[in-house]
């Protein structure tokens, strides 16, 4: 029996056409010989009655501190509900399907309520299943913890859901569905020659999804890269074959482009007595006491220079002040990110890209890089420019 | 520590208001010492987002076709949800609060989806929370069966589950929420002089509610008398004390009249050849087999006699017709019961009830009697008038 795991998000799932078109990718699975195993989303959002959101509005009305296991326990709902749309719309064309639990289908968790992490998975249930002829349909985002507690993995999490059952089933690929037509070179409403990807590594998706690329979650993606289950990134709406993502050798040394808007430059001078490494020890953990998320952190003698997300830079400026450390800030920054696993081999490239951005007079305010990202802070009136001239010079626009 | 479950209906949990009014019973019962169980249904019904028929028609009119485990799955959610919000507007008056599904409260099933029989509770999850001072808010009409299934306990099943939680945890009381204010003599919308009764023994309300008085689940009464845990009848939106429901030395002849509308008498003659033993038992299996329920059955040497619901005449006469059967019918009757637990060492109540009700002209269609219950069927047009006749008979109407 070759399995094989089909995810299809809110957007999917929400409308009879939606499910239609999802079922009609089931079913063209089932025809070329596999066992679909198929994984949903919540049906909707923005006030559909049966969406995450829907739901959480409906205590955080009440009282806005709700506690994590309570607001696992409702939202799990949205997918269970969305499970059993599903299996009977497949029933209803012929075709034998059950809705399951992510309990029921075997998934393990921790008690980490709102953001748990899988433990194990007990393939019995759904192989059984599927053995038996039937479609399982699992609802996505969420498992059971060793007591019988109800526990979600966190938001965006579905895609957890299937890419563990794709290990957990040993499946021959694990298909993520949503409504573009695969992963693209770069956002194609900033460059409209934007390309889809045939083909992507883990860790560069990963990447991209990290530098701002919303295709899948990263940590759905680590988990099939632990055992090379190849996921495949495809339109629920088109017959496009999408974008495989899985190991290989890097055939361009740059993949893709990905970018962030409205952050925020924070820089702190560290000159108030103390050593700097007590200082930067100090904004750190002060900043992370706060909840306050920083990126592209460039720590160097005389200061440290982040970067915030627009909206907690009030917060993030307010608690540096109050702790006597004098700052500077640079709004509306935008940050571009330029990712390619081949880039590790090649030399050159940070001065190549760093050249052009130069030349075109694009103003650098900060750049990092990894093995295989090079990002830079540019101010936001320059960002879609830069974005361009890139995308343009690596040629990722010819397909 | 001393329990109390207090089961909330669907109109007492489906608006801010009603769940306003619950929680204060909920504190009250705190503030006399109880650590309060509380069950609810699911929130509000006839098109309320998360009620049990709108769940149900999600899926029904996808396919009419719904298996009843993936219904139960389904509709399960009602509850669950309402538990959550049940537990979070408790929250924000103060005081700890958990919402637990049926499962988690230790609730277990036989896999009968769609009508599951409770088989054990474990009592150990809500008295472990109740002792660490936490109000349990327990998703009603639902348990797990041994292998992790979700199922219903059929329709009015969370008065089941306040009856069985009360009996598991040896609970001081079981409190039935509702929206009137106990249990009534007769049906105050026919006689105005309708009382409240103070108590009423365990078989005479399933009487009541078998004969057309819609109290309470005449499964959930059978499960509190097991152990003879008291139940009391209240309601949410007054202070009345609402009716106690336990054992008792019967201190009326009659405790109190229901009746049932639009119903059709069918007698069938049996005089075609066979035995009428044979006649009987074809009968009876013909109408079961075809899923009609039937009533105020009387056998008797020519023929038999019995009730069915207006809507099910048409079906079971044309049963009876393709199978040879000559048969009559006596439509628009209607069926009105006296009951009382007191009458069983009572004589002549039969000849006194009687007698009333031909002296002023009311016509007897048949009759039936149990040790608590006589029946009597009669036409539409004279029901309500045999009625208010029998509740001053008796003087109901004086408290």
């Amino acid at each position: 029996m070759k399995l094989i795991v089909q995810k299809f998000g809110g957007t999917s799932v929400a409308t009879p056409e939606g499910r239609e078109k999802a079922i009609q990718r089931v079913l063209e699975a089932k025809a070329k010989g596999f066992a679909p195993v198929v994984v949903v989303s919540a049906m909707g959002r923005n006030g559909a009655p049966y969406a995450t959101d829907t739901l959480i509005n409906l205590v955080r009305e009440i009282d806005r501190d709700v506690q994590a296991r309570e607001l696992d326990l409702l939202t799990a709902c949205g997918e269970i509900i969305s499970s059993v749309v599903m299996a009977q719309s497949i029933k209803a064309k012929g075709c034998p399907a059950i809705a399951l639990t992510g309990g029921q289908a075997g998934i393990r968790t921790d008690a980490n309520f709102g953001n748990a992490q899988i433990l194990e998975i007990n393939p019995n249930p759904i192989t059984r299943l599927a053995k038996a002829g039937q479609i399982v349909v699992v609802a996505g985002f969420q498992g059971v913890t060793e007591d019988g507690g109800i526990t979600t993995l966190g938001r965006g999490g579905s895609d957890t859901t299937a890419t563990a059952l794709g290990v957990a089933l040993k499946a021959e690929e694990v298909e993520i569905y949503t409504d573009v037509d695969g992963v693209m070179t770069v956002d194609p409403r900033v460059v409209p020659e934007a390309q889809i990807l045939d083909r992507i590594t883990y860790r560069e998706i990963c990447e991209m999804a990290y530098q701002g690329a919303k295709v899948i979650h990263p940590r759905a993606v680590e988990i099939a890269m632990t055992e090379q289950v190849p996921i495949r990134i495809k339109n629920t709406f088109s017959d496009a074959e999408g974008t495989l993502i899985a190991q290989g050798a890097a055939e361009r040394v740059i993949t893709g482009l990905a970018h962030l808007t409205n952050l925020v430059q924070v820089g702190v001078a560290l000159n108030n007595g103390k050593s700097s490494q007590a200082n930067e020890v100090e904004v750190f953990k002060l900043l992370a006491d706060n909840g306050i998320s920083i990126d592209l952190i460039s720590v160097l003698p005389k200061g440290i220079y982040f970067t915030v997300k627009e909206e907690a830079a009030e917060k993030a400026t307010g608690i540096l002040s109050e702790a006597g450390f004098e700052y500077t800030l640079q709004k509306d920054c935008g940050k571009l990110s330029v990712i390619g696993a081949g880039m590790t081999n090649v030399p050159g490239v940070m001065a190549n890209l760093m050249g052009t951005l130069h030349r075109a007079g694009v103003e650098i305010l900060q750049t990092s890089d990894s093995e295989i990202t090079i990002s830079f802070l540019v101010p936001m009136e320059q960002l879609n420019k830069a974005v361009q001239l890139l995308h343009n010079k690596f040629a990722l626009g010819q397909s």
